[in-house]
């Protein structure tokens, strides 16, 4: 969690049709406010011929020189637009080849002006294979594609009585999903979303949300003009507006005549509404960043890790509650003096629970004898030292050894553990609480005493496609995308998610466990709907635990504990994108499996489409014990 | 093409309920004709118990001892049966935990017996997630996936009144599609056919047919019987069985009554149905054979390919005929011995066409002279030997070049080349043809003058599973599928194959192109429609050449010339099998590319699903120029 207090710089980019002077073009565009300019790569005018001589021949000087800008100034001052006028997808085979020609011939210069920058093309249908081939692939740098968030064609049919009723009503979305999928989701090609007047359901924004969108193209008509006379949005837009840039940092695009005289209230007033409406988020850095979830039981934590976690501002007070709760109903006021609770923390790290039960002892002025028991020999030193200086009168021994093998003096009346992980047991805290729970006494306690597990399917492609890369050398020619870290399990703080429907219980495991034969494998089937059309590239889990009667803790999206910081999602991705049907039904198998020395999760999909099973017998990823 | 005039050797097996004395069965079986029989691994009654004791440890000998067979009998003579009176799938937690751990055991046990042998397991249903995952992985034999033509329940409920009409009617295809997926394509995973007395419509058999099926199991209930009271099979079971063995040379089980006196008449009467329709392919040894295609411009063919080539029956009397035709069209009889016809051979080989040349300059007594064009130095040693000793009294000269560079001292009549290849324009004689053609007089004549591609949509599983583990080692536990190879294209004798649709026609060359601007480039959308539910691996490609007027030579299945065997098909695949739906429409995409050293084929599928675009920029099969 990087310290960062100010609100984010944002960057808006003008959008010209024609420019005489590129330099003068920037500078003027500078003293309104705009970062860059968004241009045509060629004058429509200037159509080319590809086939026939002399035309052919004529044209090779089709657009402007490289040399008016610096090459940095390309990069960063500039945003190329390719032709709109030309179609790669006709059905004529001259007017395809001609577009074709064209389209190529200008994504090539694109690329040789802005290098890694910014590159612009704008889909007019899901009729785009063509179009996708000819310049969706090899790029160095971004590829925009503009999309409209409402089909105007669409939007017409509504009210226009001019208008054909049965008029193809087709939704943008599925314009990109195909250009995506033609281009094989290549991260290098992302969404230029353009707001409309007509604002779309709620759940086509938060499917956007879920794709790659990094800029958000603006028009003037748009905006409303204030009792000052200055443009300013509808409340809706603006809080379009607000949810892009927080979710996914996008920046803006907008459209206006360059003689508009308010040209630089649009862009201040873009900018004035994003800082208006600014949110620090304390986990700025990590959004949607791929992480391999930890494995405590097999690996022993650094002493970074453990201060990550360690500084979480509530989950401590959280078990400190319950400890001091289940102290006060397991010794009566009369026994304050008499009755010594034994209290066990298996798991003990740097101390933060051993910390948590001193102050329950305290504040409820219930004596306790804490056992701590921890297997990590370096948490092992700091605790030792802990014990030496802070918690020099108070009755603590630590015991180093594995909590499975350990042999304590006596019974435990309360038994307290954080092993839980962003799917409650996947750090392996049943079977590690399977082994300690015979060191409480009958009507011992457990902290935690329950955990369950959730999973949703979501429309990720970030968090896909940073899989997907893990071994694809971003240099090779021919395709080799390999599925075999499609069958691992990741953690990531999700935010250019969609999820296509709402989590649903999935595994659950209590403690102690009083079954006489403890199995600790599960197995489930859930079935989901989807409202949309959208791509499903796996799933998110996540849990809650109760630690003791009402104190609960989450990161269930509908009741995450507040200001919980230290559990993100789970991510289980499928190895193909699957393509959904609104109205489809998505059914999951999950099994939890339990072998002598590892634990591991299976997972296959059976509708709408049948998938493989997903990491058989751990194959991709086993969790230790 | 391999010398096989024997009938194949049936191998017929005996499936049996109980076997008291192992070694005494098989050779009771082996008495009555049949060479191994068919078994289960642990007898039904013997239940075991997985979870609690003592039962658990009680039944760890729950079968019969390796040693009763030597290790080449369990291999050869038995095919292991897993239980099927367990259920891996039910909702029922314990029925589930109990069908999984007796399966796992009785996998494992069979493995051991058998080896790389086969082990039987019976679907039930398309519920079978976790059957497959418990059975379906890590196979060191083949697992044979029992499973009927026809649903009995299904074939029931059309004719039983005590059946309630709306039974779900659900084809047992499904279940094997829904079982072949979830274990990820195995190769290890095979079909055992069961014959039902129903027979499925025409296309749902010929569905089986593109589907790894190893053998058929045929109950003694179907046969009939005939007048002198030998059982028969009726002529639409005949045709079945004759169609399987044919196609795809399956095993044979058979399930009847052990104390059955007919036992011995049931095998001999499989093996002369066999027999008696028996055949002979001269491509026998090619079946689903994945061959990489020539490419006979960039590289020098070898001896031995020059030699399968010319041994063709069909094509150089065709190409004879079509030379012959031509002379007598051009030369009138008047003009017999005034008039020679210059006739260019380019690419030469090792002179198949100059002989067929030479031979129509006789049969139509029309007189000659012959240039033959060869670039390969290899086949000019060839060429230059036959003129020194066979031509010498024959006006042929050799010209040793490429012939889109070379020079010849006059023009020609008649351009005669064998550049086609299975896709018709895939070994480049549209670009060597182009360059040769300026040679050609204006009223000149190339042979061939037109080639036409065609295409269809197939599901061959066999075909897809060899490219796909082109790359995968067999041995490794994690699953490594790249995509590298799945952008190439194939040349197989397909039979193991099912048509989705019927080809329809793609690209088309004529010769000489009389274009002033030569393009070789092409592009096209094609729609095809499935008739049933099935799986899309690829497309298979054909060719279609007009020689001269009516001659024609052809790979079309539904015109392929007689006798033809120069050529099998193509087979261009998906990356990911595609799951299809009756009725679907499947649109593919397909574009021939030239650059100007290379000539390739991109493609991709708008619908049902979008799929990336293979082979951008020719990245997973160039075609040198």
């Amino acid at each position: 969690m990087t310290e960062n207090s100010k609100a984010p710089t944002v960057c808006v980019s003008l959008y010209l049709d024609t420019v005489y002077e590129l330099e003068t073009a920037i500078e003027e565009a500078a003293r309104s406010n705009f970062q860059s300019i968004t241009i045509p790569m060629v004058h429509r005018r200037f159509e080319r011929e590809f086939v026939e001589e002399p035309l052919k021949t004529a044209h090779q000087c089709f657009t402007r020189s490289d040399l008016l800008l610096t090459s940095g100034q390309w990069l960063n001052r500039v945003i190329c637009r390719l032709s709109n006028n030309v179609d790669c997808d006709s059905a004529d085979g001259d007017v395809r080849k001609q577009g074709e020609a064209t389209m190529r011939q200008e994504i090539s210069y694109a690329e040789h002006l802005v290098q890694t920058g910014y590159v612009m093309v704008r889909l007019k249908s899901g009729n785009c294979a063509n179009l996708a081939r000819v310049v969706g692939h090899g790029l160095k740098g971004i590829l925009l594609a503009e999309v409209p968030m409402v089909d105007l064609k669409a939007a017409q049919a509504t009210w226009r009585a001019d208008v054909e009723e049965d008029v193809s009503v087709e939704d943008p979305w599925n314009w990109w999903n195909n250009f995506r999928s033609y281009v094989d989701h290549d991260t290098h090609v992302k969404v230029a979303l353009e707001f409309t007047a007509d604002i779309p359901k709620k759940e086509e924004i938060y499917r956007w949300l879920g794709e790659p969108v990094d800029a958000i193209v603006i028009s003037s008509s748009i905006f409303l003009t204030n009792s000052n006379n200055y443009p300013v949005l509808s409340k809706a837009h603006q809080e379009l507006l607000v949810l892009f840039h927080r979710t996914l940092g996008c920046h803006f695009i907008l459209k206006a005549n360059p003689e508009d005289k308010r040209l630089v209230h649009y862009s201040d007033y873009i900018k004035y509404i994003l800082k208006a409406n600014y949110v620090k988020d304390p986990m700025t850095g990590y959004d949607d960043l791929l992480e391999i979830p930890l494995q405590p039981l097999y690996d022993n934590l650094d002493s970074f890790t453990y201060e990550v976690f360690e500084k979480d501002p509530v989950k401590y007070i959280l078990y400190q509650n319950a400890i001091e709760q289940a102290l006060r109903d397991r010794v009566p006021t009369a026994e304050l003096d008499t009755r010594t609770s034994i209290i066990m923390v298996v798991g003990g790290g740097r101390g933060p629970l051993v910390r948590a039960t001193i102050n329950a002892s305290i504040k409820s002025k219930r004596k306790v004898k804490v056992y701590v028991i921890e297997k990590n020999p370096n948490a092992i030193v700091t605790l030792s030292a802990l014990i030496r200086e802070l918690w020099r009168d108070r009755n603590v021994e630590l015991i180093s050894t594995d909590m499975r093998e350990f042999e304590p003096p006596e019974k435990a009346d309360i038994l307290v553990s954080e092993l839980l992980g962003s799917f409650g047991d996947n750090e392996l805290s049943p079977e590690c609480l399977d082994g300690a729970q015979k060191h409480l006494k009958p009507d011992g306690i457990s902290i935690p005493c329950k955990s369950t597990s959730y999973l949703n399917p979501v429309m990720t492609t970030k968090i896909y496609n940073q899989i997907r890369s893990l071994e694809k050398s971003p240099h090779a020619k021919d395709r080799i995308v390999t599925s075999r870290y499609m069958e691992g399990s990741y953690v990531a703080y999700l935010k250019n998610v969609y999820h296509i429907d709402a989590p649903q219980p999935l595994f659950e495991f209590v403690h102690p466990n009083p079954a006489p034969i403890i199995d600790n494998s599960r197995s489930a089937c859930l079935t989901f709907k989807a409202s949309l059309d959208c791509v499903m590239h796996g799933f998110t889990g996540y849990f809650d635990a109760v630690l003791y009667k009402d104190i609960t803790i989450s990161i269930h999206p509908y009741s995450h504990t507040r200001g919980l910081g230290s559990w993100f999602s789970m991510f289980f991705p499928m190895t193909e994108p699957v393509q959904i049907r609104r109205g489809d039904e998505i059914r999951v198998n999950f099994w939890r499996c339990v072998a002598s020395h590892k634990v591991w999760y299976e997972w296959n999909m059976t509708a709408p489409r049948q998938s493989h099973i997903h990491n058989v017998q751990g194959r991709g990823m086993p969790i230790w014990k």
